[in-house]
């Protein structure tokens, strides 16, 4: 079961423990299999049957799944070990990153607002990563990751145009929408524009390169083995989190923590994302459990959250399969969604990723407490309130029957973050062996392009 | 079918209209029945079997349920005579207006920063109204709608505590996520605080009326028949609205002739909202659709979107009925969740908010478009663009058999935001109706508050 408000639930040293007679075979063995002290602590006893009922995962089902996770991981260590999954491998780099450095400082120095154009893949990653930022000497990033025309028109609002960059971002050179973005911006930029703008993009003869060439802009490599949504640890997330004075090394660091655990792990029950993964296709097979919601009780992960709504939905929504994935945010949407979540429709697992707020923030004076009949909040901090409601949350769904899994963390900081990242990228792509689908295409998006396009050049 | 791109798909007359059997209907009697012009046209032809096949409502399903919604029209108009529902009543007021442009314009004096505490209803609507605003001679607008340590501390980031503004919002008076706000936050504004800070809470004796009352602070009241969820238009949206430079009167006008039309229709076909709840829960009885998405194509409309999910989730979600709302965003998730929504399970219906964005925007230079290949862009806007892509959307959805209704606006302004806002109010009650729950309470939601108050006391 869940620990209760204030204790540690899950066992530090082995993150996949908390599942079928989880917590013996912890303390006995865990601290054998590897030496990663893992940045984050998964518990998915909530959803299994034998501590939520009939709406968990039985252990027949959920073995069943995990044992084609322990397929899909042998699989994982044969691409990486044969120079394969680039945007796995990358976590592991750091020769690029004193080049990316550089861009930033560059961009640090001339520019006051830095503006990212780039949609999906090109721009969620980045998007997470710079919301961790608190450093005030930074430039303001703004991500525009639309063409609607009045957000467009307001991107010069408040920075002149001389202090404001662009980073320029598409796989393939092609994004229309970033190419109309970029054409309609970049001539308004006045003198040295070249020196205030980065495009990246694969190599190839695209119309953003040949426009980049014409410019003489500063032109990156985006790797063409590296599908836009899995992006985020390439230069694509981490020249616009560096520009925001991310720790990059940091946040690649967390990420191939996380990878060197699924790789080093004998059994697949012992890594998060294999388990995860294992549950939540045997929610969906066995239970019908169609939606996803990822809730994490911090403000700075609410754009993680949207980032992880990408590569989920994209990566294994195909042939009629796939789970729909919510984003929500804690405390928050207990003022909004939990009622639903609770009471309406059994069809949803929940993640909830809970930091350790307890202790944290300003306190709530004692006296002004006592004088306003509130004593359960005196001397208490609004983090312990954030912590007990993180908890209530859990044990609610809990007791109500609802397949909840608890990420916990002890810091929302950039390993961490990258930890949690390459936890989703590899969930993913677990849970597409487990479906039999492609993890890397999205055929189906083509139609919509397509037809878009025939309505433009019909109206040309 | 639906409109061409560049277009108008849509009886401007008449809203309801594009049901079965609709188009000849509506040229020939709609003008009669009433004389309101529309700010949003509705489309739900591509919600139905006639045009989508076997994964759109029948008929008779349809038709049941427009029964149905005929009855809670009926109901609706009884209890707004009877003097009821005061939240839909609100929009026909105008007296208040005068007192909180007065408050608003203090704010607007003597503040760089406005922040809003509160949570949920208490700002989601103010949210989604402000989202509107372009006038940079407003305050700069933050809601504090979480208690997240980390967001918490950095309210007094880049603004002076003696040009920080507050207005603290709570329903009840003791919600303790907005007592925790204000009583960390309230006592570092500085002198002149009891002029910077407005509360807004219903009569009685709780705890933030005690606070308010210490420290003499303006109180308004919060009418106690109107649930938080729907407090938008009145003082609890309008308020934060008007320091951001929002037309509330426009806001309030939008909404009335939404509910007018409504109120005036013979036909529970001709209007909007009560076809739209009927198709929902047809489609959801019928065809087992467990998920609405609203995907507006406006980034100033992308707070609406999360302002629906609550009064969708909170007033149906319950007695396991309901279906769950999802905020999507176009373009930007066509690179993110179209996909899923495309090819992946068959259970959601699409709302596309579509405003009139050709010709709008910066435009593409023909000679640099030339240059790249791109001709299809030459001369075409961004507005252009956007437009292309909203059809395509919609076009895509439809011919893979996915039920999509289309919102066209022509403006995303204040008096559309308005009857949008109200469009969803009463939709939702009428679904409420349909399923039989009571869509103005939320029991389940208890549960998690009294589990975080006693891991609170555990601990005092």
């Amino acid at each position: 079961m869940n620990g209760r408000f204030g204790d540690s639930a899950f066992c530090p040293q082995w993150a996949g423990c908390r599942t079928f007679g989880g917590d013996a075979d912890c303390a006995d063995s865990a601290p054998k299999r590897h030496n990663y002290p893992m940045l984050y602590r998964q518990d998915i006893t909530a959803c299994l049957s034998t501590t939520i009922g009939d709406r968990g995962a039985s252990e027949t089902a959920f073995n069943d799944a995990l044992a084609g996770a322990q397929d899909a991981l042998a699989w994982l260590r044969a691409e990486l070990d044969g120079g394969g999954l680039p945007a796995f491998d990358m976590c592991r780099q750091t020769a690029d990153l004193a080049e990316l450095s550089d861009l930033a400082e560059g961009f640090r120095k001339n520019c006051d607002t830095v503006a990212v154009l780039g949609t999906g893949g090109s721009s969620l990653g980045g998007q997470a990563l710079c919301a961790l930022s608190s450093d005030h000497a930074a430039p303001q990033m703004r991500f525009l990751d639309n063409i609607d025309p009045d957000s467009l028109d307001r991107v010069f609002d408040g920075t002149a145009p001389e202090r404001l960059g662009l980073v320029v971002i598409s796989k393939s050179g092609g994004t229309v929408e970033t190419l109309a973005q970029a054409l309609t911006i970049v001539p308004r930029l006045g003198p040295g524009a070249d020196k205030r703008v980065v495009v990246i993009t694969e190599p190839g003869d695209t119309p953003l390169r040949r426009f980049a060439a014409d410019l003489k802009l500063t032109t990156c490599d985006h790797d063409p083995g590296i599908g836009g949504r899995y992006a985020a640890l390439s230069l694509v997330g981490l020249l616009p989190a560096l520009i925001a004075g991310i720790d990059g090394a940091a946040v690649r660091a967390g990420a191939a923590e996380t990878l060197a655990q699924a790789l080093s792990a004998d059994r697949a029950a012992d890594v998060p994302a294999a388990a995860g993964a294992a549950v939540s296709v045997a929610l969906s097979q066995e239970r019908n459990i169609g939606i996803s919601v990822l809730m994490p009780y911090s403000d700075r992960l609410a754009k993680f959250a949207q980032w992880s709504l990408q590569i989920w939905a994209e990566s294994l929504g195909k042939g009629g399969k796939g789970t729909t994935p919510v984003a929500a945010l804690g405390a928050v949407d207990q003022h909004s969604q939990l009622q639903l979540y609770l009471d309406g429709p059994a069809d949803k697992m929940f993640t909830i990723v809970a930091p350790a707020h307890a202790g944290t923030g300003a306190t709530i004076d004692t006296d002004i407490a006592g004088e306003l009949g509130l004593d359960y909040l005196a001397g208490r901090t609004v983090g312990d309130l954030m912590a007990a409601e993180q908890q209530a949350t859990v044990d609610a769904l809990s007791a109500k029957g609802r397949p909840t899994r608890v990420l916990a963390v002890d810091k929302v900081d950039a390993a961490t973050l990258g930890a949690l990242m390459m936890h989703y990228m590899l969930e993913t792509v677990i849970a597409a062996r487990l479906l039999n689908v492609d993890p890397f295409d999205q055929p189906a998006v083509e139609d919509g392009k397509a037809r878009a396009r025939a309505y433009m050049e019909a109206k040309t």
